[in-house]
């Protein structure tokens, strides 16, 4: 039904994939670091290869038949999100939870009426944008008694609607995949500046339904901020609200759908404030004696209200390993941009922060970069990063990635905990060392947003299960340090249990009497948010 | 019980008045305008004018009795918020709504007790911060069947708690007022610089249960973004969230508590984040040949990047009526501010955008700006406006405003229409014109906040009637040509009809299903944010 398609068991499209060299690289640095001389190397499932269950739901109305599919690619395309966790199921061609209907409405009648008959028929909805979850939030798991699922696909509804040049702003349909959003505003000279790692494989509606973080390291982070109005088709009907540049009219319905993770509805289209593409952008690296250096150089720049555009710490190890810097000592991907007027003079007061905690300036540059400088290639390594995770697993690497945001005073024992407890879980579960680190992906005056990542090598038939025993382990450490459970990668199925301890109980009382109102039978991605009843 | 005794019928302390001059400026001023020759003088209410019904709640159990008041005064000083409505009526002596039980917790215990009490007995509550409102938030007009009405006031829960100097925020006590806040946080070097115009007589829960807007004109506008987290105390419980400095963690617990307006329980305390004194600051004046080429500039300083944080275009009639310009044309307060780094040359590169809307610079500043510039001029009578207006009400003068947000591309037509079907409205209702004038008071890239104020004198004996026609008319033009009902004057129970109108149905519902979920017997602030039960 798409003309590009999508690879059905791993990111990108079927005409992209990491080059020979990327893969040789990511072998020679895997083999070093677990001190082996080679991987075995599993092929990616064929479609002929997997048995899916047969479809529950048969009868479908002839009228939404052309809408639907039933097919295996589809099914398959559908069960999965894109973390490690799922390409290592899929991996095994464990694809025992396909959706037993892929539906692919081409406008909001269609839409409607999918609505309408799952309610009906008591089938669970995940809505499905660009499929890029990494927190289980599209996976057809579900437990409570439902007909069977429908996966809906946004694919279609991709355009942009109207234009306000003179409000900066656009209303564009929910299931616009990045790169398309960003083709069809530049006709128009405008920008939404919105560049999550998930960008090529991920679309606005997304972004707003799991509250994605973007480009910006400071400031306005998160698609919230750039939300004018939201557009929703709930079970019980449409939910939309006013376009404004602000209201203090009672509690926000944006932030009402914001976060919500389709679990009370789609979002259909946005109003979307764009900002005008920047003409003017500094860039530089700094390295730090240590980690702890850095850490306090950061903060001074969150604290000094120059806002840069990237402000990206990276330890040591996580600068060594993704072949940006080799000098055993952590830098900080620094740069500035602004449509208007030159910022050499806040990249220079960035600098002087950095130079009074004891930082060394590796390169400046100007525009976007050179790839030679040392953010350059931490950058590339950062946009290529999803392409190697299919051939990681293909050679039995586990990698896998949480991240958090704590006040500046809870995260020195944040690091420590995470960094012990998880490089501790990688023995125990797996019987030999791996590697943790982190970098920070955002910051704030009163804290930081952390980024973890980890790797080992697991058990080959038991990756799934031991991956997952060092995420619970870590996510544990996490909500231990007082740390959220995500700043950006959402709940999904995955981190239910963290984030019911988190939230306030009455909140979630109150928000699971929110959903009922506008999705009487609970249809709306079941256990994502609200839990499924036990 | 409160030492310095706030006045019972208008705005500020007991101590605190307009000077002689002060108000010899107003009453030339407006005789001038109206074309009449001097103002019939009423008297401020006395409280031996006035006469209260009986409190219908009788039966205070001897436990809460201590926090518990029922005399005249605390009764009388409960009974409005501070609008030109609320002082019509009051100094036609009309305290028919009074509160029948006012109650003055110490701390959290207190107010558990009370809240218990109250839903046992099915008391309608109404917190109670600073009692600024203009829009009916706080007065006990309650139509439901209720057993009586008890005010809340936060007054002696006003404690800084903690202080964290690394993640510069601090857990603060809700019912702190605006001075003591600063003053406290000046101990620390800190500050929250939030300066709504009701700063003197408002308090931080008030802010946070209001979605307030302050000193900042661009940028972080909203109390919302300084809020770390909230303690709320519910019927139903305690609803606290965790301390974050950012989260994607499913919708925002927070963002579900503010703007609710003491509908669904009491903010007791908020983990806040806090600035630094700013040390280097820059201001300006500038004028344009119209109004419209002051919006034109102003619009393209919002979307350069530059946030200043004063950015207030003021109309010629405003300024010339606040005796801030009389040069008969419009006039823009501009100011930068920061604690870090010198802000002339943002302040230049917004002069210039200013120039090349024809705009004409009056005088620039540096520091906090002389009272004698245009700007400080204007500052000062925004500072001292609240003072005047018992003066204003004993003459016979109606001053209301209303204030918005609405799309750049909107907001020509809005503001058309707007001063047409006022200075109609003024005509039709009170016989003869009077003057409706704008400022902005926030701008932000996708639209301005305009504020507009009208005078007119109403009929001496029916000013409440009349003010209040005039305000419906200008609801809904407001509501007509798509703004919101407020920017940050809150919904209280003034706005509800344009509130309901504005918000999505949907979200009205699944809202009320929350609040019931934390406020069973629907005690709290009935009919604000939530309608009262037809």
């Amino acid at each position: 039904m798409t003309e590009r398609r999508r690879k059905f068991y791993a990111w990108g499209f079927e005409d992209q994939s990491a080059t020979p060299e990327e893969i040789r690289l990511v072998e020679s640095t895997w083999a070093e670091q677990f001190g082996i001389d080679r991987f075995d190397v599993i092929d990616p499932p064929k479609l002929d290869e997997i048995e899916l269950q047969p479809p529950r739901i048969r009868n479908i109305p002839t009228s939404l038949a052309p809408l639907c599919r039933q097919d295996k690619y589809e099914r398959a395309l559908h069960s999965y999100g894109r973390s490690f966790l799922d390409g290592a199921r899929m991996f095994k061609r464990d694809f025992a939870h396909a959706p037993d209907v892929v539906a692919y409405p081409r406008n909001e009648a269609d839409l409607v009426a999918l609505l309408d008959w799952c309610d009906e028929i008591r089938a669970a909805v995940i809505p499905f944008g660009g499929g890029s979850s990494v927190v289980g939030g599209v996976n057809p798991e579900i437990k409570g008694d439902y007909t069977g699922v429908v996966t809906i696909d946004m694919w279609y509804l991709n355009e942009i609607l109207e234009v306000d040049r003179e409000s900066r702003s656009a209303r564009v349909q929910a299931g616009i995949y990045g790169p398309d959003l960003e083709r069809k505003l530049k006709e128009h000279g405008l920008t939404l500046r919105f560049f999550p790692q998930s960008f090529e494989m991920s679309t606005l509606g997304g972004w707003i339904a799991t509250r994605a973080a973007g480009h910006f390291a400071s400031g306005a982070t998160y698609i919230d901020d750039y939300v004018e109005s939201i557009r929703m088709l709930t079970p019980a009907g449409p939910w939309e609200s006013r376009r404004l540049p602000a209201s203090g009219a009672g509690p926000s319905p944006d932030r009402f759908v914001m976060g919500t993770e389709g679990s009370t509805g789609i979002i259909t289209e946005s109003w979307i404030r764009l900002l005008e593409r920047p003409r003017y952008k500094v860039g530089a690296t700094v390295t730090f004696p240590d980690f702890h250096s850095g850490v306090a150089a950061v903060r001074a720049i969150s604290q000094s209200g120059l806002d840069p555009t990237n402000c990206r710490l990276v330890d040591a190890l996580e600068a060594q390993l993704t072949k940006s810097y080799d000098g055993g000592k952590p830098i900080l991907v620094l740069g500035f941009e602004s449509p208007r007027y030159p910022v050499d003079s806040e990249q220079q007061l960035a600098l002087e922060i950095c130079r009074d905690h004891g930082g060394e300036v590796l390169d400046q540059s100007e525009g976007s970069g050179a790839n030679n400088t040392v953010s350059g290639l931490w950058r590339n390594a950062f946009i290529r990063g999803p392409y190697y995770r299919e051939h990681m697993i293909a050679r039995g690497i586990c990698r896998e990635t949480f991240e958090t945001a704590v006040p500046w005073s809870g995260f020195r024992q944040l690091h420590e905990t995470v960094i012990d407890t998880v490089s501790r879980a990688i023995v125990r579960v797996t019987g030999r060392p791996g590697t943790v680190t982190c970098r920070f992906t955002h910051i704030y005056p009163n804290g930081p947003a952390p980024y973890f990542t980890f790797h080992c090598l697991p058990d080959r038939d038991r990756m799934y299960e031991q991956c997952l025993e060092i995420k619970h382990a870590a996510a544990d450490a996490v909500d231990s340090c007082g740390g959220t459970i995500t700043h950006h990668h959402a709940v999904g199925r995955l981190h239910m249990p963290w984030y019911q301890r988190q939230r306030p109980d009455l909140f979630g009382l109150a928000f699971a009497a929110s959903k009922r109102t506008v999705d009487t039978n609970g249809i709306m991605n079941p256990g994502v948010i609200v839990p499924e009843k036990p």
